[in-house]
């Protein structure tokens, strides 16, 4: 029999947040943010205050991430089962029609990503226009320079198409960060070349063998390269391109499902054929990014990571083009939840700080989370039918297999319970209990009846 | 090279609906609802009106199913590549924190259902409520016997812990529709039957199979039984609860995981394990039931499919406990669109009023559903940043797999363009030209600067 609660281990950030700069207030642990406020600054306070808390963006260190990873090469991880993650919430997820951040919004929100421990945060596409060149070299400075306390540093990354001028935007925005990284791409499918470059294989793949080259002839160390539409692409053709970029320097191999076509089976297949069949793709990182139009990113990034994947591309929320990305929260926390399974494979990010990075992002970019959201949605742990309640009532790991506290969420009523229709006579009184009143019997059955009245016609009832 | 843009055939509802009851209008094809209303009523009329409408849910016939399927018998599919659609919206959707409907609103959204082509209904859970059990008998009556032009008239499903009690209740709801279903279940989890039931397995498999023989002793022959939290249950305690019921007379065996715990892999092992391991399944249909508490809802349903489940329970925008349940229109268009490598599997869904039921559940449940849910969400075909605008204006393919006409979303900009800060030149012009400015050269370059000027602040600029 499975039961998956995370483990309640002793709070790793406790020690660490004590020392956070700007404030000399040790805290026991992150406290949960209010889920009413729709007030950026609320929240960006209420994240920074979490840890011991400066007031404004700027003032703020990431000290607090105290979770083990390995030493950071771009083309190398010592760890055979670390999962690096890399958080494209400020690039791919502000793509999303309406999510337009401002650069200090944006920067808060990378201070929070570094917090929670992600591996690389892809800042934007300066080439896009002159403030996100602008926002990203301010989270290059300010970011991409202070190391927590572990001494992890996040990458920080900008994106540009294969063309020099491209290039050189992203490269003058990052490279002020103690671990810069240029991520180019241009397409390999036959639908992109043919209707949207109007372009030959044999030029494809002397345009991306020549960016990578100029991207490293520039200084930069660390390069990423993407196949775009990876997913619909020519499986000899993506191995021929792949074996190019990597001659001429890319250090970071990343598989994009462009369009979120493919199954998680194939998703899986496609990055073992890669792996089996690129040469030199032992001495790069591999990388999955699943867009979400099938409702299937989650899975298809899991089934890369079993296929042999060490980086993850993900968003906070799964937002992100059309139907958003992979999602953060869901990624990690099914490594998490499901390691053993997953055979040993682990990420480092602090999931305590999960919760928070939610309300911030769905805050900035205006992209509400459903309620019933994986992860972070208002409803994920809450229960109203009566059969539900009264297990949780029981033993909480009959309806839930993460602990919310791990996520960073601190309910109010400890059970996650919502009195409704369907709520039973052991919820109702429960619930009477919390608020003082000790009844049973002839009593609590007359409260119950006037209670389920009520019920049927109003939506909740707490 | 794969595309899979559902083919654009023509529209199979046009004949059918010019006969609606209630009125003579002959319309071509379903127009889309507008995106922003807020009144439910507005809502089903749209709805309704499509279909060349009645103003009233009563007066509601669905005569707009011409999807062909295979004749019904509880236990047995004469096509073995379909697979029937069985949606819980009205039940589990129905169960979430705040989504309480009222009878109206649940019958209204039945109709639709029975429009949108579904098999089984799970109208509700009559013993929760005296006006649970009276919304279903209104649903068993009056969507449960009105069959569609094409003779498809959907089950119609009242859902009941093993006992005695819940099953009348079940059955007094159910019974009034022509093709009605008992779904009964009690879990066979340790965890389950520990901790909430405090009942041994020797215990549970006795109140299984004598409930199923209950149902089945009223008259009903059409016995859905659920070993709840079967995802977590030991294999063979589950195939011995589970031949036990086939011998007790149930004919459709459906397998939850119930707290969304398994990967996909393992969800598709689990249902390959039971058809091999249980005897008697060859007489009965198997069917999944996975919710999303880690976001492999859909991925999971699909693995269950390609290993012999030919019954698949979801919810229409993936509402339902928690984080919810598989949602439909990601599980059938998935289906439909990946139709070759899932072996021809193929169900009886008009997938044209996907968008209408969308937005019928979304204001009935009060669950707003995020801009980036798949196939659904605000977003899911809009595009703003400029190299997808470039693509979706050469060629659709390029970044679209499903054409939104094919579920039922008619666009004002046949591109799905939103202009923003990403946007390029390209896009500007277009909307330009859309607007009846004939506009390039220097003056465009200055408009496009003044545009982006506008854009780094502002969220959309249409």
């Amino acid at each position: 029999m499975a039961i998956c609660f995370v483990s309640s281990k002793p709070n790793p950030l406790g020690p660490a947040v004590a020392a956070v700069a700007g404030s000399n207030r040790a805290i026991s642990r992150p406290r949960s943010l209010t889920l009413q406020s729709n007030r950026p600054n609320a929240i960006f306070s209420s994240a920074v205050s979490q840890h011991g808390g400066a007031s404004s963006p700027r003032s703020f260190t990431a000290r607090c991430s105290l979770v083990s990873r390995p030493e950071y090469f771009p083309s190398h991880i010592s760890d055979p089962g670390y999962v690096r993650i890399f958080d494209t919430t400020l690039r791919d997820g502000e793509q999303s029609p309406g999510a337009t951040m401002t650069s200090n919004e944006k920067l808060a929100t990378a201070h929070l990503l570094s917090c929670l421990g992600v591996d690389i945060i892809e800042a934007g596409f300066p080439a896009s226009s002159p403030d996100d060149l602008e926002a990203v070299r301010s989270i290059a400075i300010e970011v991409g320079n202070k190391p927590a306390e572990d001494g992890h540093l996040p990458v920080i990354c900008g994106l540009a198409r294969c063309n020099k001028k491209d290039i050189d935007a992203a490269w003058e925005a990052v490279r002020h960060a103690r671990r810069p990284r240029v991520h180019t791409f241009i397409a390999t499918s036959e639908i992109h070349m043919h209707h949207k470059l109007r372009k030959s294989r044999e030029e494809v793949v002397r345009i991306a063998r020549e960016m990578v080259g100029y991207a490293k002839s520039l200084g930069c160390q660390d390069i990423e390269f993407s196949p775009e539409d990876a997913g619909r692409s020519d499986h000899e053709f993506l191995y021929h391109v792949l074996e190019e970029v990597i001659k001429a320097g890319a250090t970071t191999l990343n598989i994009p499902d462009t369009v979120g076509y493919t199954l998680p089976d194939e998703f899986g297949q496609l990055i073992s054929d890669i792996k089996t069949n690129t040469k030199g793709i032992e001495n790069v990182v591999i990388s999955t990014h699943c867009q979400n139009d099938l409702g299937l990113a989650t899975a298809n990034t899991l089934a890369g990571a079993r296929a042999g994947a060490r980086q993850l591309e993900v968003t906070v929320n799964g937002i992100g083009e059309r139907a958003g990305n992979a999602s953060l929260e869901e990624v990690v926390m099914a490594i998490r939840c499901r390691n053993q399974i997953l055979e040993g494979l682990h990420t480092g990010i602090n999931t305590k700080y999960i919760h928070s990075a939610s309300k911030m992002v769905a805050e900035y970019s205006g992209l509400n989370v459903q309620p019933h959201k994986a992860i972070v949605g208002a409803n994920a742990f809450a229960h109203e039918s009566g059969i539900h309640q009264d297990g949780m009532l029981k033993f909480k790991g009959t309806y839930e297999i993460i602990s919310p506290d791990d996520i960073g969420l601190f309910r109010s009523n400890e059970s996650g319970i919502v009195l409704g229709k369907l709520s039973g006579r052991h919820a109702l009184k429960s619930k009477l209990t919390e608020l003082g009143y000790d009844i049973s019997g002839k009593e609590l059955d007359d409260i119950f009846k006037r209670f389920k009245d009520i019920a049927e016609k109003k939506k909740a009832c707490n």
